[in-house]
């Protein structure tokens, strides 16, 4: 029916803004609704961010976060700690750690974690390059994972790669979270403050 | 921070994404890191197709809809009803009745509803075309507004405004929807079924 009662530009348009994470069919069709009514200020400026995107935005070759320079700006930043790289799973979680504004060193972006069942493996992340940059000035390596099975048995397999490379290779501290109420934690989370539970 | 870390356009690309109903910042960032990660399949059709859009959709002189055709699809199709007017809020209320396939007639897009404490008088609405569409051959207009406060005083309004026109004004029924429980409704909606009960 609705392609009978609007162009097949719109369907278009919804069909593909359906595709991003988040919007379903229904908010995807109130969102072209939006930039349509919006043009000045919506539709116009988003379409020409977009295209702006799809031209300028690379992988950074070294660390493969996002940017339009190349290497990235962290990777270019002097004022970072070089002896401490700081392995993530997504850009997502890069971003994370940035805005939270904890930690000031470089990082690594590996695409993904191990699922074999999904057939990734070692060669579909980006390890070989993790490797080579484990050498001095880097003295350290924080495998910042997800606490999930697929974080912790990558964790565990860049470990043994990363083992008689002179690096240390740390992982996040895992326990109760800010804030958080033992009634609603989980059981893994609380053997794990209690396993690793510290003097006051 | 993550001005620092990431690119002017990828930030720009998200504040953007962001402004979109049903997407808040969290979800712009996701939506982002999958255009960018999907360049080829989704960012350059996205682009393209927003780019498109915002040449070529308009809005239809005579009804409100929006299509790339003017007057639009519907007001142009010959198997359309003309003696009918559907006269809907919102071009999305437009398109839920497309979906749903119930009536095959022309429609009038308000583009809102009255509400004079956030000055949307009828000026502010598609009313006057409304009027000027209500002659021969249209016998009745179908006022679907939503059944809440605004929508029905925006109807008694056009009710008003129609009468000595020659049109029957006519309304959606009011009642239990398909599939509703009584114990789940509230006291309005129990109230109109009752009040416009039906003989079996």
């Amino acid at each position: 029916m609705s392609k009978k009662s609007s162009g097949a530009e719109i369907e278009r348009l919804i069909a593909l803004l359906a595709r991003l994470p988040g919007l379903g069919h229904r908010s995807a069709r109130k969102a072209a609704l939006a930039l349509i009514k919006r043009r000045e200020d919506l539709l116009q400026p988003l379409a020409a961010a977009l295209s702006e995107a799809a031209q300028k935005i690379i992988p950074c070759p070294s660390c493969g976060n996002i940017d339009t320079v190349s290497p990235c700006t962290i990777c270019q930043d002097p004022r970072r700690d070089r002896s401490l790289i700081v392995v993530v799973e997504e850009i997502a979680d890069l971003w994370a750690l940035e805005r939270a504004g904890v930690v000031n060193a470089l990082y690594h972006v590996l695409g993904g974690h191990l699922s074999p069942l999904d057939g990734i493996g070692p060669e579909e992340l980006n390890v070989v390059r993790l490797i080579e940059r484990a050498v001095p000035p880097v003295k350290e390596v924080l495998l910042a994972l997800n606490a999930t099975v697929e974080g912790q048995s990558t964790a565990h397999y860049l470990t043994e790669q990363l083992h008689g490379h002179g690096v240390a290779v740390t992982r996040l501290a895992q326990g109760v979270p800010i804030g958080g109420e033992l009634d609603y934690l989980d059981e893994g989370t609380l053997a794990a403050a209690i396993k690793s539970r510290r003097p006051l």
